[in-house]
């Protein structure tokens, strides 16, 4: 992507972020409508989608040519990834979203012919930024992040997971899930996919696995991610598909290769 | 507790938490000293010890009459809680102090024969101190903490669980942990049994299930969140034992017995 190309995108995207946020945080404590998607534990708000459609009208507005490949229905129907296309999760965390009313984030990714380049994740209620540009590091907020450590070790590594994957699942072996608990430091578990992969970014967590993302959950966060030095896969160590649900093991690349092979047993 | 006393007593801890907090700041990006204690993921700093110190010193140079009940070893030996007992974690979270240098509280409970009468924990790096006096409710820096939900179901509850009680072991039957997980809506694990509490009493999570909490990991949440109307008892239901390791149940009042009884079953 051109670099004036980037930098009208990244002041676009910047200022819809904290707009869609200012929308989200005026009416998040008005009684919500919650709907339930593929299960009873699948939520959605009505600000899910009022956040959604906001970003549609702003991207064909600005973008005309671009694609909007999103969560709630308001994007494109997509079979593949040519041209420019937008990957947004409007509200990433809806369950923290509405128990918690906060550890829910903005998620957006733009894609050029299927190259990652820019990425937004926004830490809503804490304030916090989180972008990369391809090839230019990643950010805090203003700070440039650092790259990973690169003396992790399985033993002494924090895995974000959720617990869910350590009981009988149709997915994954459990019991080399459980393994994976006991060998490692300890697992911590936030409830939404893209604070995770912020969080990895930030060293605060050293791997990330999990059965069922959608793109528009790591989309962002994968570009960022990799700027500081980290890998994000299928948990097949495939590369991630973009049009489609994927299971995902993300982490530092110390510890990549002995986990996917040691403790991941896919179904 | 007197009016007074309290008083004294509220101005005191506070004065001190801030103090002890502003010292962790200045000292926490040198590098770490970091020991392990009961297992190799049981960790301890240089930082944990002198902030122990720090109270200790504090308390026998204010409160010479008090107790001190703590985690690192500064404190006195207990085998009653007649008199005034100030119970103390000066880091809870060390795991992620260490990991992450962030999600770690400083916690202070305030026991006058047997009875919770002050609770502190400090989200240090969040700048957020959870605050309670017994009877007069409970505080989140200046803002009263509402009394918990009165409508809260074990199908849509969230609990704060480590997955390692979702794996085989000695503690508790991991099947029915098992299924708890999938009948609730979700789980969540912070690392850290202080701010666990801390979500607790603002509604975050409705439950708390664990198997191993020294009185200083619960001592000031269980103040804190029985003024919002929450219940900590022993994960058998007993009460619970403030000299000893204990198992820990704590949740809104509408799951307490669904959850204990059809989740729970202790080895």
């Amino acid at each position: 992507m051109e670099n004036k190309t980037v930098d009208n995108y990244l002041v676009d995207a910047q200022k819809w972020i904290y707009e869609a946020a200012a929308n989200i945080k005026s009416k998040m404590n008005e009684p919500l409508e919650i709907d339930t998607k593929s299960n009873s534990n699948d939520l959605v708000t009505e600000l899910d989608k009022e956040t959604e459609r906001f970003f549609a009208s702003k991207i064909r507005e600005k973008y005309p040519n671009d694609f909007l490949y999103s969560e709630e229905g308001y994007g494109d129907k997509l079979s593949n990834f040519n041209g420019t296309v937008w990957v947004i999760d409007p509200i990433d965390g809806t369950m923290n979203f509405v128990h918690q009313k906060r550890n829910f984030a903005i998620s957006v990714g733009i894609y050029q012919e299927g190259i990652g380049e820019i990425g937004f994740i926004y830490n809503v209620m804490d304030d916090v930024l989180y972008s990369a540009v391809r090839g230019k590091g990643a950010y805090r907020n203003n700070s440039k992040l650092p790259m990973l450590k690169d003396d992790v070790k399985v033993e002494t590594s924090i895995i974000a997971l959720n617990s869910l994957w350590a009981c009988p699942n149709n997915k994954i072996n459990e019991k080399k899930v459980q393994q994976m608990i006991k060998d490692t430091r300890g697992t911590r578990s936030y409830g939404s996919a893209a604070l995770e992969f912020a969080f990895l970014a930030e060293g605060m967590v050293d791997g990330y696995l999990t059965m069922t993302l959608s793109p528009w959950d790591f989309a962002a966060g994968k570009i960022i991610y990799e700027e500081v030095g980290g890998i994000t896969t299928q948990a097949d160590g495939e590369p991630v598909d973009m049009l489609n649900a994927n299971t995902i093991f993300a982490s530092n690349r110390n510890i990549y290769d002995d986990i996917l092979r040691n403790y991941v047993d896919l179904k």
